[in-house]
């Protein structure tokens, strides 16, 4: 999505080849209107899928699930990480690996909002090795609840998470797939 | 305001007489439509303010920011945690104690985002001390900008918070002021 892929250009800073700052628009300081336009993008990606439910994790992909939950019109959840493994029986809960923290933590989400009759549509602010998702995934089907898709915002593409999760079949609407970036600039995948 | 009372009294539940869960509107599952609801309230309260940015803090706090912010046209940001005190010159920082983990974290918000020309509205879902806000104000306070004023849905009227920051001439605006509640009910404030 150009949009998506001008304002990358634009406001985006990478550092050290693996990391990009998109903190002045996307997960520091937020321009709502803009997520709004990301937003209207998905509703006409994911216009064949049936979806009752928004499923993301905190902290940064509940302001894109709410730009979804609202032109939707349906409830948003987010996911709360927790450090222990301390988890009751009344939430679903999945185990991620945090590359960016090296660290394993538990994604929980309240068994009370989540069940076999919901169809999700997963969101995140990036996708890079899909671990986040997968979680997600996880817990949906621990609810028996259908997974309709994933709409993230910035996908690395030069890690595998996105292609693994289309392969096995799942539909990842990433609205910009950066397939190399360094110091010389950014490489966007055609679309 | 009566809207958020009567959701209260309807899908709220309060346990051990300090603990008031909201989790199926409001902080856990998100009802989007509603919060958009109370934003209305709020610009309506805050009419007569100047506001340049919605201040936060990460979870909770994200989603009534972001419709705040689409309301009011305004950039949001959400102040980041972190356990450890270890934050570099980039970023303003508070320190804030959180009665529900009893444990002291750090906010921190890039020094990018909030200047001496910022007019901050700060908002949050739960107000019971004030701590929070109080971090978010000595974040303000470092960035020489003007505090508008805090937009909180929920406000424990029986702690000490929201007065003790009227007093010192902030206004306050929380939706629901609970002034009692135990096993029997809920009391709210007369507006």
């Amino acid at each position: 999505m150009k949009l998506l892929e001008d304002r990358i250009l634009s406001d985006g800073e990478v550092i050290g080849g693996k990391i990009l700052k998109v903190s002045n628009f996307l997960n520091h300081q937020i321009d709502v209107a803009f997520l709004d336009q990301l937003a209207d993008e998905w509703v006409k990606r994911f216009s064949s899928k049936k979806i009752t439910k928004i499923l993301t994790i905190e902290s940064s992909g509940i302001a894109i699930a709410c730009s979804l939950g609202r032109k939707l019109n349906v409830p948003v959840l987010f996911a709360k990480k927790h450090q222990s493994s301390n988890v009751n029986e009344d939430v679903y809960s999945a185990k991620v690996y945090s590359f960016t923290h090296d660290q394993y933590y538990n994604v929980v989400v309240s068994k009370k909002y989540l069940s076999k009759n919901d169809s999700v549509l997963l969101s995140d602010d990036f996708l890079a090795n899909g671990n986040a998702l997968k979680g997600l995934i996880e817990i949906c089907h621990q609810a028996g609840a259908c997974v309709a898709g994933a709409a993230c915002a910035i996908e690395k593409g030069f890690q595998n998470g996105g292609d693994e999760l289309r392969k096995s079949g799942l539909q990842v609407e990433s609205l910009a797939i950066i397939d190399k970036m360094d110091s010389s600039g950014i490489t966007f995948r055609k679309e």
